[in-house]
């Protein structure tokens, strides 16, 4: 590497070793083209290249994405992506390539390419969270009559449906995506490109050209906010470890709805496995990992959390830490994001075993006791009755209340009707039909 | 005591201690009167209360505001909050209070209470966030002109402003105020009460009357939902463990430019200590509370995430831990911010000293090095040849670039004009003059 | 209060109410007295103290002790406890308690108080865990015969026994005990006091016999060291939170195991609640409420993680955050050490329904397996055959095998005759009968 | 892959992705290795295998240790290591290889492979430790005369030495490391093998002699605890999170020492990079990022306690996702610690600048003050007295107090003879000269 600033001595191997990011940062190359681009156009009208100039790095990116994009990372001792792209741009364009850092730092650089990333990364997701829920909206009208036990306290509590219980995993993850979508605005605000190191440049850019060309609205107001702070991939964690709650509770839901003996759930096999030792076991093994692997996503918040803590304004080079971490979490949502999706697409219940259970756990006494209401008891009053009888018949097998879904009577509850207007209202505001 | 519910057996008094959490519910008792009144509007529109009924609600609410509201919390061994008001309420208006608790839970009413008080806290936070952010714009314009040199690396890296860093601060609390914001638009969206337990209720209540009276735009849809998920609080202390890195970051400038030699920040005399044992000591300890309180923050977060990770679905008590975590974690938010407002007010750069420090650290550099590349040297080479002349003088002390905030040209630049710019720009969108 | 030390400016009330932690400080009043004790002995050795002026403040602890050890916090404007008892002592003992502080600095005296809180607390956790680990082993030896399913992926693997479920938290909790005794004698080695601000005195006094009128092994053997670290804190908090994953697991065992219709648990009535809506419900709050508030247990270590981090050495007033967070986690830790006591103690199994449970889920294939093994089948073809048979056989429900235990052959096994020899070599090695 | 046990269904491609963890698994291959022929050997002393299955096996084993220790990870569609293991060992062995998984599962396998990896790891990290302490212990002789002011609050604090400084460090890490010690032999006294899948097994295989191969010290009593838990890895990363405060500080420091104007420290060249924009610039990148690096270490002990969060009893799947996280924090330290080691053998202070600093700041306060405590004047008389003396003088540049260090008279202070005394007898604790 011919070195593009000074380095008198050589590194220290331990040092080289952390020194380096180049193939960390390789998943950023899409972006990085992208930078250049609107920077050497910027530098061109600025009359700081000349055309020949920027015509001659036009040619060279073109030439490296198409060489790179989508490839594994090449080999190079370039201690980054960006010193690697300034090397490829000199050795194909000459001066041109020489220029064009001018008015520009790395530390303006790796915010931008960050901020792309972050973008791209939460419209992934919301893509998928779209999918998701238009997925469990749609189960949820075909469930909306198949009664089971819903649980508190994981005890059974009052009768419940399928429908019921898709619609509550079709909300939140539809929760999710519309702060990503608010997100998404914020992050497409500010460009952070024209920052320079920390101040600014004297060199007479147009920032607002660069913004644009990037798809931001405007450039960063402040140099100092822009290169120090990543609240772009705060944010875009907060999300996903919000978003990791829900998966857990999705995998406890499944297994639990999947445990001898009340085995309610068809636990579709294409997501479980055997065990190597005993002959009996389907292990829900997808619902498993996915509680395990989603707890990376909380962990990826906090290590960014921590990572930042106490730092002082102007980039620090513990920021180098930031770009795997972000990258990590975002890749890993959306393995797991693309998992539910087919989870959910198979998932069944057993609507007879659910209708068995039914019987048990006195599970219909809150449906009693408003009956009484309704005949003008007053509410603690009835409670007590029925929790006498409930007390007085330790067996927990009591009769049905025949199509107790069909009672429930307030907006959001499990009656059929409720659970298929409100999947079909979901469905709507996600724009499927 | 006069048992509620059926209860058989005495608790055990290690279990007794962790269930009773009146005491750290009493923060709540201002939200819990608001939905006792929409709920009583509620069941009297339905036909579930007569008019003397409610009245005599009402006026027991109407008691119970003036007496309690604001003081301490009163001695009873009332379980918790929502038992203690019902208690209040039979004792006060007989039946009616027995009737109250129709068509609800706690676990609906629990979620309310706490949507309720994270609108609250969200709004005060948004509140402070914009006094502070308005009072860092007004010091920006003041200091628009006091040159310090700024640091990347936590080396001195170029001229700046004390203007310019001010305003670095005022740009990331103001992009929490504005997340803020957001959220406080989708919390207000979904009204939980009129879930019920778990799958709504047989008894016709009009959940609409009351999410409106509660001032939400509509019930929430999905009952198992609304009782299950805590993403309101999560994505408060979301918030509030990024803007806990903003603090940190804040109180470290602050003491970094409080270090003996540097010394260029007139540390205010009202926000530090002196020693125990050294009698020479001046410490910014209201820096350093900040940033080892702002901690807090964080953990809250994580801790919700922690308590709530791999819950099933529907209430589990693990939820009664989320209540002091949020309370304290919003408390102590509120008295940061305090805290910051004051001390932006007090603190004020020594701009001798901070003109005296551009003298060090070859800190004009940059700016020599964009002067040739004006003259048409190309950036790399101009980079070589400026770090030769740094390498060949050893002494860090060279001549100053007279005014070198006059030389910045960008947007979002430490140059004067740009930050009263910014500045003015950022004070008209937070409505101030 | 009289000024201590130079503090010209008033404070500004926002800082005030973080800067004083007298209230906070309270719970280390014994460890005060101990300390200054302790270092009135050393100052009158070395001459720094008058006889009388050491009668007097021996008399004056003498006092404050009987006065205020056990009570409520005292009203004071003190901004902290060493502030109030130099106060206490200047009022009763005069020029003596102007001196009391010779040789030392609130950094090595609050170092020391925390040690010696640590050592206290570690003490107590590990007294509870000995005698939670003596109950279980108690209740495994009792149920070593009491054959129920047990769980691997929360599917039924294989039988097992009560006891062999009782032992593994008796083993697991036993772990955490141990490695607080090896903690305690690291806790006890080194003492801070005498290290003074951060470089130690030029005072000579007697580090050593400091340190062993507090019971340390010898002072600590670097005074930056002492006045910065908080390693005591963290390691106790660490356990905590290694603590607090067994608490988890507990609670989670218990809550499956007393879900309807598996039921095998007899939940004892005296850590459950009812519901205020449904009259049937009875839920295992004591158990959601441990694994809710052991969260505490593993966000005080974080927190505490995240306050130290990138922390420049010698004391900085971060530090004072940890003294809250530190006795926070202790006492939450004890209240749940004392829960679990008093629930093994009445927690029971229901023999009947576990037996009925082992008909179900194939849960003796293994057991089927091993024995083709044994008759010279090799192991993965024992597999392959007995899988076939369960996957012909769909009823779950099986003959059982008579008494599963007794074919067990493994050391820590589930056969009762080894399961009540480990309980008994628990027991033994927790000396008690 | 000939399917070791049943599974019907191909798997769905989003969940096979997640389901496998051969490349994951790699890193425990010695370790697979060792349980295999430990094993091997124990079910040929128990009859169930004959000798030339025996030695079929051993060959076998050497074969496939000669082949892939070390290598990389070979192509397979192996779901694990286990089951790529027991395939090779099948093709090479027949029958005896499906014979080898008798009496084991891969729960007991994976807990035990995952022991034998955190015995390594915590020693390899232990040796690391000894070889830092032992380099700070020898530079700390060296600098036992170096003077520098040392900070409390990040402020000026008293005269101090970098002996002193690199003692603290030598003294933090040794701590570490005596942890690890003692850990050590915990982790090395049970053996997960035999345990099972969960009950322990009817085949009567010796544990003893199992857990004697393999250099425990006796069979893990309870197969519930010893496939279900993961307090070794736990344990290890608790240290990890502690080690990593150690370096955080001590990144912190140099970074400090090394700001202009302060500049105390020669920092390495050899450790450092400069700006793409700037050409002044020599950043402390590599105190930077083993500040930022070692966050991860922190988190992976969070991120282990989220994932083990709330489990029940017996093993579960999303304890596959504890390998990559212990592997990558145990990399990642050994990586710091390295760069620890090799950074402390070339780092220097500047004495002539040091001294100078001492001039700054009435850093000689104290001294001066515990000169009149000699004399005779009450401490809180004489620390109002210089506190005056300080006030009077606005100059920070006070006289030196010559050679301030000599005055030092307790143990475990700047006193250079106390200095080299500490690090002599840390040396010889640490076994080397």
């Amino acid at each position: 590497m011919c070195a593009l600033w000074r380095q008198e001595s050589p590194r220290d191997p331990t040092f080289a070793a952390l020194n380096r990011c180049f193939e960390d940062d390789w998943f950023l190359l899409p972006y990085e083209l992208a930078v250049q681009r609107a920077h050497a156009k910027t530098l061109a009208v600025a009359g700081l290249l000349s055309a020949p100039e920027f015509a001659a790095l036009e040619a060279a990116l073109g030439e490296i994405e198409r060489r790179f994009v989508g490839t594994g990372c090449p080999a190079t001792d370039a201690e980054d992506l960006h010193t690697w792209m300034e090397e490829q741009l000199t050795a194909r364009a000459g001066d041109a390539g020489r220029r064009i850092h001018t008015a520009r730092s790395r530390n303006d650089q790796v915010a931008t390419l960050t901020r792309l990333y972050v973008i791209d990364a939460g419209t992934g997701w919301a893509r998928r969270l779209a999918a998701i829920s238009a997925a469990l909206c749609r189960r949820a009208t075909g469930w909306a009559d198949l009664a089971l036990p819903l649980h508190t306290h994981q005890q059974f509590a009052a009768p419940g449906s399928a429908g019921l219980w898709a619609l509550r995993y079709a909300v939140s993850f539809d929760r999710v995506r519309r702060l990503l979508v608010e997100r998404l605005a914020e992050w497409r605000h500010d460009c952070p490109l024209g920052s320079g190191a920390v101040c600014g440049s004297s060199v007479p850019i147009d920032r607002r050209m660069q913004a644009e060309a990037l798809g931001f609205e405007r450039p960063a107001p402040n140099a100092l906010e822009a290169t120090t702070t990543r609240d772009d991939a705060l944010e875009l964690l907060a999300a996903g470890a919000q978003l990791g709650l829900h998966l857990q509770s999705f995998a406890t839901d499944i297994i639990v709805y999947s445990q001898t003996p009340l085995a309610i759930v068809r636990y579709p096999a294409r997501f479980g496995t055997g065990s190597s030792m005993m002959p009996n076991k389907m292990n829900p093994d997808a619902m498993e990992l996915l509680r395990g692997e989603s707890c990376g996503l909380q962990a990826a918040h906090g290590e960014l959390l921590t990572l930042l803590k106490g730092l002082p304004s102007g980039y620090n080079r513990d920021l180098q830490c930031a770009k795997p971490l972000l990258h990590g979490a975002v890749e890993r949502g959306s393995r797991l994001l693309d998992l539910v999706l087919a989870f959910v697409t198979e998932l069944d219940f057993d609507a007879e075993r659910a209708a068995a259970a039914l019987r048990l756990g006195h599970v219909n006494a809150t449906l009693r006791m408003e009956a009484l209401v309704a005949s003008g008891v007053p509410l603690r009053q009835a409670h007590h009755q029925v929790a006498a009888e409930v007390a007085a018949s330790p067996d927990p097998a009591t009769p049905l209340i025949e199509d107790p879904l069909s009672r429930y009577r307030t907006v959001g509850s499990a009656a059929p009707a409720e659970v298929r207007r409100v999947a079909a209202e979901l469905l709507a505001a996600l724009g499927v039909e």
